[in-house]
């Protein structure tokens, strides 16, 4: 009997791990979908962000257009930074995402928030909080660069 | 007076390639953006088509925030795809998309208006028609992917 319960422990385990492999999404996808999030987070931030410099003349419309995005985009990227996708040569996101999920989370929380008040700013044509919001941005990404990637790139505030 | 009329001429011409060099975006970082908007599509598309096609259980949740998404991102990827980038090694956008670039607007401004009616079906929670433009939204992917990339992927239909 307790032959039996080992064989079935073992076969049950074999087939845990192999419906874990089956289930789990392939690391070059979730990186490729999570860079596409940054890449277009940083696509239509940098107008915004050279704008509340003064490195660019203020418009409204893109503005608008962007935050409306922003809002979308930073939901985006955060459920493709499984585990299993870290420290990959093609990341540059470090194992400390899994090691410290809540920071990351809350990280990526903060983000939303500042967007979301980006966009409300952008909507009430509130130039003066867009621009001070926009740097708060930049700070929020350079900080979580910081902790979580071997990248470079920062915003100079 | 002939010479110096030339002479300015001839100043000018390289002033205005000298500018059009310093305003041309970085062709990586434009192939980076559009792949990350095709990706991101790929990723809040599939599941609603796989819904469509009956090999996923129908969720309203995730069709109205994926169809959210994709109304934003089928804006995103268009102005990416400039001539100087396009042929590259680490694309597999074609020279056609500069060649016949009626064509391939007319391809983007069909998926943009499917991706509104999607939204606008997943918002009235009309399943059967959200369900219809999916296979629709399906076509256009690979009509345009057929016409203007060298990428082997195809919706199956």
């Amino acid at each position: 009997m307790r032959k039996l319960v080992a064989a079935t422990l073992v076969a049950s385990i074999g087939a845990t791990l192999a419906l874990q492999a089956l289930s789990q999404a392939n690391p070059n996808q979730l990186i490729n979908n999570r860079k596409g999030a940054m890449n277009l987070q940083g696509k239509y931030f940098s107008p915004i962000f050279a704008m509340a410099q003064g490195r660019a003349n203020y418009d409204p419309k893109i503005v608008q257009r962007n935050a409306d995005y922003l809002a979308a985009l930073t939901q985006m990227p955060w459920d493709d930074f499984q585990a299993h996708s870290l420290d990959a040569q093609n990341t540059r996101a470090k194992e400390e995402i899994a090691k410290d999920e809540k920071k990351f989370r809350a990280g990526a929380e903060q983000l939303q928030k500042q967007a979301q008040q980006l966009q409300a700013a952008a909507r009430s044509a509130d130039e003066k909080t867009v621009k001070s919001v926009a740097l708060d941005i930049a700070r929020t990404c350079n900080g979580c660069h910081e902790s979580f990637t071997t990248m470079n790139f920062r915003f100079k505030l």
